[in-house]
């Protein structure tokens, strides 16, 4: 993509109204605006970054099991009603009435929808177990809603729900989940601890909350200091590996703010840390809550009816792209992780009236770009240092340079955004090198 | 995907509530369950469908140099009032009170909503042309809402907008659109016919639907019967040939109702035709009619300011799956065109108890997928009869069949859906034939 004719509105200040650095860094990389009070218009840089976020968890699922499908955004009351939560979720929940006058709401969240579509179509243990999940706008009104796509009104969250014939398979569901969940943020180069957690209006007895750690997180977590030195074990994980890699992550201390009780605390105060973290990632197992109020049974193998037992897993898509940016920045701007980076490199023509060096980008530019590597060619009319500065805030992994001495010299500047490391090499190997 | 696992719950039965057959064939193959009134679940089946659409839709306009964003669904009301089109849209716009009392609306469309991001961040000339397009659900209140997701209320459109210097320009986003659009419907097997039609509310003097034939179409067309035997000329049209294909396109006479003018039309009688038709996209170019009101202009070449000429397009995503159905059907269900089938092969294993039997299907389903081939492979406990049945009825667009019969003596039924065409291949040459 050529940056002259990209919608990439930069802004040169810091805006006032944003409290957090990654609300202030995706407004000044021209990745999102605001479109009214917690609701976001998302331009053409940050819908890239959303993109790749949620391919990521998409394909996390896929390989998990998980079956894809899209719930509506607008649901009925009457099934909220059935279920008993239609005044659990009191203003945050945004309600509407159509035109006939029913009674709708914009979905915070899909156990019941889901529910129901389950009793309607699924009457043997034979189905099971099943898990489907899907990427949909949720809403929620906030009464203050703040720091950007952190905390919006209107946002993208997968979420998914299990079924099962019984309590042992519904917990096996909850820790393919628990896996999924490590490995999903893993890619997007996170380190979230699981901590126990409240259930809240979800309810259930047993829940974690995957937390990254930062500084501008919106709540105090507790955690054993041997957590930041914790190794994965989760590439190779098969699906007999599951209890004992979920054993592994649990068995070290970690707990939200609500759930954490100072008296109770088995951790040393020597080895116990607090520090602020931001949620990414909440997961649920809930058994019958859901599925006795809404009747979702399935007849058992004795021919008997077995109601199924449920658990329900998000993951904050949208919040992710802000959460991401928390983790991974400095003073000049954002550090995208490769996977998740809006394009892989940016290609700078320090000087657009040489023809020479036009003509070298140019040439790079069809070179990277048939390789498959996507690129952001900065062919404007810009002195040398804006561009920099800009590639910079918008943090692409890989910034490649070519100036008029560059040219004669058969030379491309190459710097990693992430090191900070500096390479002097020709365009042949600049290909090889990125197309890694 | 082994159908033993996946959620597809089909019915025998016609459902009572469906009136046209897309309706019906969409209930009966599980591809969507209602949630409400005019509102959808897609089932695993049918999203897979949505999501190749969506994906053509895309490719064709990254092709014609759109860029994809995101607006959010639920937008403020005060956009509205300012374009003076708050009113225009009456009881068919959801209007919702948010927990502070102020005026929202779920987009039903979103001329207002983009023009107030480009007026606050596109500043000058330079940074025109500029094409802007995302793929977002809007909500319709429609009084009665029917025809399943050819007439629901929540829908997915893909809706964008042209910003042009001068007019000039502005029809030549609109010849880019025209194009797209021609290519789009062709890619997923359909032959639209383009018809001057009515802005309606969106304004404007110049626009063209896109009308499908099919007899179950919403609304009465008329048209130039050389259009049933018309010649695309869009594969290899360049930039410069855009203005003769719509030319070509526009130059015999096809209207829609509101537009056609019996006694002014210029089609001899016997060579007019009339049909009814679906609108599956429908293009706008209307000038300043937002851009002024709103005061979206830029900083022209001489230094002053100039209003911006705009133009919207709009194509039905998830109307076009029961649009297609309604192309491409018979008694025995849905024929996919290979282009949006949800799976491309479907592989019955026609007697799940013979041991050699299931091992040859599992061995052909697992170089068909290696192969990268998206298989449906039917592993149910299920007489023949009830496999092939359902395989009509999904309209996979090729069946493969191994019995015991077969396994004997190497050989694989394979059936071509849309011709009906039955070949016995042994399982290397079904490998070739569809991995073409």
């Amino acid at each position: 993509m050529r940056l002259s004719q990209y919608f990439m509105p930069t802004l040169r200040e810091n805006p006032t109204e944003a409290q957090i650095v990654s609300h202030r860094l995706m407004l000044r990389a021209g990745m999102v605006r605001q479109a009214s009070a917690g609701i976001y218009s998302w331009l053409p840089l940050g819908f890239r970054v959303l993109k790749k976020i949620e391919q990521i968890v998409r394909e996390e699922q896929d390989r998990a099991g998980a079956q894809e499908m899209l719930m509506p955004t607008i649901q009925a009351a009457d099934l909220w009603v059935e279920s008993g939560r239609y005044d659990d979720y009191g203003k945050e929940m945004l309600r509407i009435k159509d035109r006939q006058d029913r009674e709708m709401l914009y979905g915070p969240t899909n156990e019941e929808l889901i529910t129901d579509i389950f009793r309607n179509n699924i009457k043997s243990y034979k189905d099971l177990p099943k898990n489907l999940y899907h990427i949909q706008w949720k809403f929620r009104d906030e009464i203050r809603p703040r720091f950007g796509v952190m905390r919006g009104r209107e946002f993208l969250m997968k979420d998914n729900y299990s079924f099962d014939l019984d309590d042992e398979a519904g917990r096996r569901s909850y820790n393919a989940m628990f896996v999924a969940y490590l490995r999903t943020f893993a890619r997007m180069g996170l380190k979230p601890i699981p901590m126990a957690a409240d259930t809240g209006p979800i309810g259930g007895d047993l829940s974690h909350e995957f937390i990254v750690l930062a500084e501008t997180g919106e709540s105090e977590v507790f955690y054993h200091k041997d957590f930041e030195t914790f190794d994965a074990l989760i590439e190779n994980a098969g699906q007999d590996d599951l209890q004992s890699v979920v054993d592994h992550w649990t068995g070290l201390y970690a707990a939200t703010d609500e759930k954490h009780d100072p008296a109770g605390c088995p951790v040393a105060a020597a080895d116990l840390k607090s520090r602020r973290g931001i949620e990414v990632g909440h997961i649920f197992y809930f058994g019958d809550k859901y599925s006795k109020p809404l009747g979702a049974a399935v007849q058992g193998p004795d021919g008997e009816a077995v109601t199924v037992q449920m658990g329900s897993y998000g993951i904050g898509v949208s919040r992710l792209v802000g959460a991401i940016i928390e983790a991974s920045h400095d003073e000049a701007g954002i550090i995208w992780p490769e996977s998740v980076a809006p394009f892989k490199v940016g290609l700078l023509n320090l000087r657009v009236d040489d023809a020479a060096c036009a003509n070298a980008c140019d040439d790079l530019y069809d070179k990277l770009s048939a390789a498959g590597i996507e690129v952001l060619y900065d062919d404007r009319d810009e002195r040398a240092g804006a561009k920099f500065s800009t590639m910079d805030l918008i943090g692409l992994p890989w910034q490649t340079a070519i100036g008029p001495r560059g040219v004669k010299s058969g030379i491309v500047e190459v710097k990693n955004r992430a090191t900070g490391e500096r390479l002097e090499l020709s365009p042949d190997d600049v290909l090889t090198r990125l197309a890694g």
